[in-house]
């Protein structure tokens, strides 16, 4: 059955800036290593970092048909992600969609499927993180969904998670938990600073870290 | 037989110049979804937008001597199109076949193998698409052919076809379609700069293209 | 065994920097066209061109412990140099080691896994050459060794042994052959600068390298 | 947190029967073409076909500490299926875990990871399907967890769901659904060995189908 | 524009068998190293050897319709031969259109895409070279055309052109070059049978291409 | 330069008749889990269990000539072990040069490149890992060397090292650690029939191995 839901829950919208300013790396780790998209989601231009809720899109391969169903669900700050019933690398997306979407304040895409009009999308400023670039056209005869449960990238999503996206790939967020890991996030970059401040004068992870009795015990030997 | 057909047919100039300035998405799309290389030819720097007339190159793996035969045969305009006998990801082509290649005006090289130098080509504004960067040595040891049908990245190319390249990939037009292409293609962008002004005003897809009843004829349910 | 061999020998300083000069494809073909990584070894941004001392870290899957290790050992002009004993794309290294390792004159990273933080090494001017970027957190629980010969992409590398790396990959000089190895890519250099003219002026390879009897005699067909 | 689900709800064994006895194809497509792990999941050896309980393991890379835990939970005609935290293609599995495993009944192993030990296993006629055939050694050093739900080869799997495997891949059945899809695939099987005898009396789907006339009205032209 | 051609010309029944018997080796060499398909192209089962012409279908992905139009196009002894129009791994084919093909005297297919039902497909013994195998279902929306030029795999293949397989993989032969070329091949197999004698008694290659004085003079040395 | 290294030392004929007996496996671990070449690395035929001094080869891409000269330097009992200069997936083996390697008592090849002639391979029952089957033709231009350290799929290996490989694949031996490795492998396979016993008998690993404190003790709970 082939549905689109309409209302969905969204975090809210000062942890999700707070979760964009974090980054991939940190949010991955605050939240306990989980939520990695591959590593195949590549940027298409370097430097983008965004955070939105997700808005959901179950596609057919090579049929793009769904993203004109989601667009009209989206909401200023929300990220369309799309995910394929069958493997694909078709161009489901160019700068005529990416027109429409910003038009109602979408802050990007990520799909697991191509993208094109590379150049334009670049110069307008949207990002989007893809398993490909690639110009091959798409058809628009079958139905999916918009707004379910979504495989992307091997990564489960729900609509209205929060997604975060930068250089070093794409991560996902349970809305539910957003604001504990949005705390977590925080407090990790916190920490952060001091031991930046500390590596860059030159102090040792080895001490930093307390490590040198237990790679001791472990065996290791300095020859 | 190995061999350099010397005198190939070339499609118009400014039809050529007309393809350039379409780019690979609307070219493919104009002439019915078909003539797309592979998406693993890659730009070995972004923001480039060529099309020209292909002298094609047939050559054995890991030998780079009939890039030399094939230079001789270049005019103003030309792009370099090699495909290999075998797969390849070696090095054939650095800075000084390129330096050879723009003397004689050529404006880019499509290689299903690799490329070097890629620091100097993209300091010189010499494109290049190719399966891979990589240093590799090549010899010059066995014979291949120049001009003669090839196939490149899983298209078929003839030597004289025009081949449109941007940062979506690379897209090759049959001369003697070449005219009829840019007609369609321009057309098509007549057509998306109407629409683009509508999606920036916020109407849907959903909409311009009248696609509610056919959704609920398949069968979408808002739920 | 997990060792960590904290005397190295490293090449002569003038040596490296001159290695670094002609870049991976000469000192490539200058040493006999041996040495290269893998091709999957990508730079994380363009335009870096390095070559120094490796200070080579076996290491376990996911496990980025020997790093911090590593970091001890690495004195001014030094590359970290890392495989795995088993395959691995997981995010060894971010902003913070980096931190660490430039404090202590590290040139850059090459890593046959994943690195994260690329925005901020980017920022920091750290280059990193890389199987993938991938944010999947690393653990530290079990020891590899330092210093040790290990195999990288493909390639053999003992410790102290020089490194080249830009926009065309990465390249290993063995120590002992580095100054030899210096030598004959200079030499390659003057060359290319002379056949460089030469080419810009409009001479052909065919011509230059004298290749037309060899051609014509080994069968090639002009028609 | 981690977790070891010990009472998970299982589909009754009839209708797991039953669904093995369709096989992939036809569950998968009877349940509305859905439910498909990734291509690259092959089996070690060609002929089994096999359905079960799914008793998930969400396990660390290169780590296979939780499959001990795991065989403690099976029951007879359960499968186990193992989905990692980072990708990883190390040999988790053996001979002596798939002895373990068989003396609780266990029916066959899926697992998005390597394998080893492989003609042991088909000796022993206990059919795996993975991602990589590796000897590579796994460490027991970190945690996972048993019964939850997890996604493997890019499929969401909860524990109890019926898996089927046979050369054609590994498909999943929601508990819930599995009787249903089940009727749903008998019908599918029962009309299908109609079809089957019509078309080996060289009856054609053009005219089975009734297609003839919808190619017609969509343009094909037979010169 | 959508075609199916309905009468192609075909080789010599007896020139096929005869390049059947020979296999993909040696009718790839006997033609001069060319036509053969790429290597991911992998048989269904072990010990298969067939000889057919093509009929061609090129199909969009994901969508088997033309298959049904191609199957009425087929004579007996001939072999489908399946590219897309854009990459596609799913299931394009199982044992019902098999049933059907064979009743119409199909040796086989050859399918740059998936295929299903692979163990009933090798009970029936039905060979089949693809480049996946994965149950995921196809639709019938979109036209293609048959006995077209297609690329396959890499291969330009037209209709009636002879295809060769085996377990080395996929082979084309242009119809108008096949008596021509089993000439050769059954030539070099002749040659091939002394040559197996001798290598049998202990002969050595390098004795009999005399093959070390030109070893000497490229420069090889012995210690 | 070029050369073949005409005497090699090898190691006891009795403890490579252990080792391969023991297996990839159990060899693999007694070594303290190195020496695995890359898991792409495939067995032509199941069952296959062999080991054999590595008579090394480094190879020209797409160049086979070096085979002549290695087959020479062949004893009763070697393995011959090809690894390339740049990658390459043509076939430079068949069933003439396995005649001849079987002439002078080779068991077997270990190639990271191509092969041809597998079903003749296969009932010859001359075992090969290759990285692919494919019919590509090689050429007979460039030297390569013989019995010099090479890198193959990733490992490291000198000649006169011992090479096992089975269905799980290739791993390599150092020949002064042949013996040592073959003692520990050996303990290794006594111990696992206790264990193999233990676990039909329906104990477990948690027991078998006293999991549970150290599992508990990292946090896992039960549910």
């Amino acid at each position: 059955m082939n549905v689109v839901v309409q209302n969905i829950k969204r975090a809210d919208v000062d942890v999700i800036a707070g979760l964009a300013k974090c980054g991939v790396a940190t949010v991955h780790e605050a939240q306990g290593r989980k939520g990695l998209l591959a590593d195949y989601m590549r940027p298409i231009y370097s430097g983008a970092r965004v955070a939105g809720s997700a808005v959901t899109i179950l596609a057919p391969p090579c049929d793009n048909w769904m993203l004109h169903v989601a667009i009209e669900q989206l909401q200023a700050g929300d990220l369309l992600v799309l995910g394929t019933t069958s493997p694909s690398n078709a161009g489901y997306f160019g700068d005529l969609l990416a027109t429409s979407a910003m038009a109602r304040g979408c802050k990007g895409l990520i799909i697991d499927a191509g993208v094109r009009d590379v150049r334009d999308l670049t110069e307008m400023g949207f990002p989007v993180w893809s398993n490909a670039v690639f110009a091959q056209g798409t058809i628009k005869e079958t139905l999916g969904s918009v707004n379910v449960p979504i495989t992307c990238a091997g990564a489960q999503i729900n609509a209205g998670d929060v997604i975060v996206a930068d250089d070093d790939g794409v991560c996902v967020v349970c809305r539910e938990e957003a604001a504990d890991v949005l705390a977590k996030a925080q407090a990790r970059e916190a920490n952060e600073a001091d031991k930046r401040a500390r590596f860059k004068a030159g102090e040792l992870g080895l001490d930093m870290y307390d490590m040198r009795g237990r790679l001791a015990a472990k065996g290791l030997k300095y020859v």
